[in-house]
């Protein structure tokens, strides 16, 4: 048998006392698939003290993760700490340096990072993986990067943050407005410490931009994601959006168009009866679209210590196997610098407003959307007590633009109450 | 730029021209993923002159597929031919003792001679390679083998073949019983020439040994599926399983158990809104279950020239960029030959049945179903203008055995009119 693959794990949290656990456990398994042994020579974390509920005396150990990532009984460096810049940026550029390979969890760094991460890694022969930094335990880097390298990539979206994902539904199914369930998703340790990193979308965010690099073979460009959280979204819409068909989800769109590569994490309206609209809970899904393959739908655990430790050792096990790609898929200095679309396709709109009681108002409405080029698919105006009544508007194929146009429209009408709501429809 | 793989494809049906149209049309695409040009060199088909609708004339030609896997120009051989024996065996057997790698999409080849085309390649320092064998377009086979390789597999799942479930799916959906959708599918071009590969659950159960040797690291042992076929799934049992709350899926099953491997393709219900539940039409779904990851669920075209090329240029551009694993995912020599599971793990059971309309019917096939050990979780008797009326069951968790016998027990009861049928539940 071939020499060990020997890993310094820097991070003991979740994830790292996760990729312990397998480890320990599948030895024979891990052994018998890679036709090599894969073992761990040290760990690092900031507390040794820390009850891990794993054994960690039969490895080294190292305080400061730089020094794991430089430790010459250490092969491979697997970064589970976190975060875009500090030790984990360090301590993974220093693996690099030192001729070690680098898996990773980490989004974050790798969104902002990325290109020039990977740029260094193929310069020094090395290279990063990074399966666990997108959608947790589901292979859709693997999926993306090998099984539809055949294929086009046409688009890559999906939900990709499992606690905004669990505050929708819980939303829909408790009746709850935001508030109250986003304090209940605290309460059970749900949300990151910065929890606009979850309901601001920019957890998210990061996973989509590196799945469109590799889908599109562009240099990953997190600053053109077009960010929209899930803060603003109400039970209102939840309720109404369902009684037209739809349910709402923080959805992650990418595509490459004519104007350039656009990039979305915004609430969108997908249709009920889609994977999509029924994935509930904090359940991830992505699905691939390519031009010989169509759609590839992808489900799985988001997050969690097994599914995330499962996604980092598919990654050891690959480079213990010998397979070895460039970051994104093709080598980092052939990555193109995509334009960002700076209008997103067209799409029908779901429009919700509140309109006075009073005759013509209606018309009025429909009036300034025509002018603004909007045209309504399906309309519902809902019984009420009071001398205001709600009104949902389905539109077809429109902008953005146009919509932000018409509700601008809107004011002078005198008929409308309030601000109206616009929520894109995503087909899927 | 290195030198280009060139490629001898063998067979030039809907599969083999959508891989003519992949590498015609994407060819700096998939240079650009590679490294390396991917190029054919060489094609065969029992039929030079028939339209094809795609340019080969740049390409080598030879009518026997033997030929073409000895040629010198040609490094990987496609085969996608079909059938278990006869020139697709005989030439991939060619390919490797001539040294070439082989990517096939033959399901009925490997399902019955995996073990030892495995053991031949490897002997040769050879790869086979076969994505497109399994769920079509869907990278199962590399999710199973790479991705989730992590993992102790507990369960492989799912519908694989898209005519059955079309079938299924149209009968529930128009209302129609078994022989006329049947014969739509048939007049729709959907079924095989044998028609009994798709309706008798053989052609899946090919696909499930093929996951089952992969998850579990065991010898392909298609023999020891238990095969059932959609035949006698009745427009009455899905009508009533819908009414429960369930959905009638022909279903491939694969686990480990204490008592050995559990290989089951056969009609199963599962609940209605579960995924597998949810799936409509000619679409593939497969679940694999692992310890760390949880339930990963990938679904896509499960057949179809695009999906199905889309599969064989994964595995292509595969071993273009160096990736060369073990066909099933070790070395064949390492794989255990399992004993077959005797006997299926516990399930719950649908039961339907007719009884006569007589005081204390229901009470006596409650005895009995008690005396075999069987207990009633739910329980529906329908309304009935007749002297006999429609009764549901579904059971507690029990064994096909147990089921059995007291079907053979209702009998003696005087009160059951015709065979009861009973179908496995599924838990998914």
């Amino acid at each position: 048998m071939p020499d060990p693959l020997r890993l310094g794990i820097a991070g003991l949290g979740t994830v790292g006392a996760g990729i312990v656990r397998i480890i320990q456990s599948h030895a024979a398994l891990i052994a018998a698939r890679t036709g090599r042994p894969v073992q761990i020579a040290a760990v690092s974390a900031r507390t040794r003290s820390k009850n891990r509920d794993v054994d960690l005396s039969a490895y080294g150990w190292e305080e400061d993760p730089v020094a794991l990532a430089r430790r010459t009984d250490v092969d491979l460096f697997i970064e589970v700490i976190g975060g875009a810049e500090g030790p984990a940026r360090d301590a993974t550029l220093a693996a690099l340096a030192a001729g070690k390979d680098v898996v990773t969890a980490n989004k974050a760094m790798l969104a902002l990072h990325g290109q020039s991460l990977a740029e260094t890694a193929e310069a020094a022969g090395r290279v990063i993986r990074f399966e666990a930094a997108v959608a947790g335990g589901i292979p859709v880097i693997k999926a993306l990067t090998e099984g539809l390298a055949g294929n086009r990539i046409t688009r890559v979206l999906g939900v990709m943050n499992g606690t905004c994902n669990y505050i929708l539904t819980r939303m829909e199914s408790a009746g709850l407005p935001y508030d109250t369930v986003f304090e209940e998703a605290r309460a059970l340790g749900y949300l990151e410490a910065d929890p606009r990193l979850d309901v601001g979308g920019i957890d998210a965010g990061h996973k989509l931009s590196l799945l469109a690099a590799i889908a599109f073979g562009t240099r990953v460009n997190f600053d053109a994601v077009e960010l929209e959280g899930i803060e603003r979204v109400s039970i209102d819409d939840i309720r109404l959006a369902g009684d037209m068909g739809y349910r709402i989800k923080l959805l992650g769109v990418a595509q490459m168009t004519g104007r350039g590569l656009e990039q979305r994490m915004t609430p969108c309206l997908v249709p009920a009866d889609s994977p999509l609209g029924q994935l509930v809970g904090g359940t991830n899904m992505v699905v691939l679209e390519g031009d010989a393959v169509g759609q590839i739908v992808l489900r799985g655990a988001g997050a969690g210590s097994g599914p995330t430790a499962s996604a980092v050792m598919a990654d050891v096990i690959d480079i213990a196997r010998g397979i070895r790609l460039p970051t994104f898929g093709q080598p980092a200095t052939s990555l193109a610098a995509a334009p960002p679309a700076r209008v997103a396709a067209a799409a029908p709109f779901y429009l919700r407003m509140t309109l006075l009681d009073k005759p013509g108002a209606l018309a009025k409405v429909a009036t300034v959307l025509g002018d603004a080029g909007v045209s309504i698919d399906r309309m519902r105006q809902y019984g009420h007590a009071e001398s205001a009544a709600p009104v949902l508007i389905v539109t077809h194929k429109t902008t953005r633009d146009a919509i932000n146009h018409a509700i601008s429209g809107f004011a002078a009408t005198g008929v409308v109450v309030g601000d109206p709501v616009a929520i894109r429809i995503e087909s899927v």
